[in-house]
């Protein structure tokens, strides 16, 4: 039997929901594996495309669940999109927020964030997973997009998985806004370069080892910054679903870290 | 200068939103070029996606508008749907209808229509231009498909034309449906073969000419059929559009029906 996991890599990048967390409940397995990258010595950063968690929130949360973390070990995608509104030059755009109150929080010092009504012209539409979704917003969204503003989105998941199954994601109202404006969004979250760029800046090592419970964001987001990946099957990936692109691992749970393997 | 193209064609079937009317304006030129048809003594079918559209509420909307039609020349959606009901022996399921009230009404002799709410369990999902629609109901549809329901949508069109621009159509809505449940839909309006072969039998002729605003839609049902297309530039279709797949002929307005052509 070779080492764990555990120690085979320099550095550890976690997914929080489904990974870390599934809706309310911490996953039973993630704080001893958590403990257990702290007791090796490895740093470790949490990576969400959930861009209505706030970094002091997850602090709060997580240490309410017994796993220990600082704000500069978080990058979400809100974080990246405020790096690609400043790097864009849209600071000060009228812009449409289809996302939470959170995710206009998180925002809402860079951009003139206004209400989403037709008739309204903005620069900027940003879609994240807008439980406030209406047929108006969707149509105020799409004229604007049609219209000539800059269009992203937070990520392209298509669900978030909840206990006993799941809720659509960011991809699929994305999936909406598109199909109405006949126009594609950039999408700044996990596969995407910018934030795995700015996740491999924070850890400043290349032997990471990425784990997520999705191959399409995490997996494929892993590949695309040169980090192996674990798939884990606590979250939103089922045992017989499609592996594309393939991890590297297939974990049951986080405890699947320390165990010795052949 | 050759014959105009009503006199090359033995009947004609017309797209109703974007060519006979937009929102609640009848296209100036429909009129005439309606009467022109009925002058010809050619026999006319009205052949329309939009599964909220009542056939008695189009023929006094016609009249009105000075078009004067009987029922039977009218073929919806919703006409699609109930057919395919029957045919594929769902008579009686509870089912999740994602439309307005018409297109409910138009089934619920035929399924068990219950309110778009999460946990109830249904056998089939109809979508269509859902103009209620709220995230609730985008789970509660996704949950249901994902469980195993039969999923069919009016049709695929991405959007509706309205005056000076676009609201969603029924295809955005199962756009954010096919993401968040991972299955895609059955279509059953234009371009499907089942509305096409049905418009065909109603006409009862080979020698068609369909005349509407779409490509994806009625161009290319037409060519299912294997009937001629001509696209109208009164509605989706705007000028430097693509156009695929590409009509015959392109008009500017339906008066073009009857101008003399080379």
């Amino acid at each position: 039997m070779g080492p764990p996991l555990l120690e085979r890599y320099d550095a550890f990048a976690f997914d929080l929901d489904g990974v870390i967390w599934l809706a309310d409940h911490i996953i039973p397995e993630a704080p001893a594996a958590i403990q257990a990258v702290r007791d090796a010595g490895r740093p470790l950063l949490f990576l969400t495309n959930n861009a209505s968690y706030v970094p002091s929130w997850i602090v709060t949360r997580l240490s309410e669940g017994g796993i220990k973390i600082t704000e500069d070990e978080i990058l979400t995608s809100a974080i990246a999109a405020r790096s690609w509104i400043e790097r864009e030059g849209l600071v000060g755009q009228r812009a449409f927020v289809l996302g939470v109150q959170t995710v206009v929080d998180g925002v809402a010092d860079l951009l003139e964030v206004v209400p989403v009504k037709r008739g309204t012209k903005v620069g900027v539409v940003l879609v994240a997973r807008d439980v406030d979704l209406t047929y108006e917003r969707l149509t105020a969204a799409s004229d604007a997009v049609r219209d000539g503003a800059v269009f992203a989105a937070s990520n392209r998941d298509n669900v978030m998985p909840i206990p006993g199954g799941f809720e659509p994601g960011t991809g699929s109202i994305l999936a909406a806004v598109e199909a109405a404006s006949n126009r594609k969004a950039i999408a700044l979250g996990k596969p995407e370069l910018p934030m795995m760029q700015a996740a491999a800046d924070r850890l400043g090592t290349t032997g990471v080892l990425m784990v997520g419970d999705r191959c399409d964001s995490d997996v494929a987001g892993a590949r695309r910054i040169g980090w192996d990946a674990a798939l884990v099957m606590t979250g939103v990936t089922r045992p017989g679903d499609p592996l594309e692109p393939p991890p590297d691992y297939v974990l049951t749970t986080l405890a699947d870290l320390t165990a010795a393997r052949d």
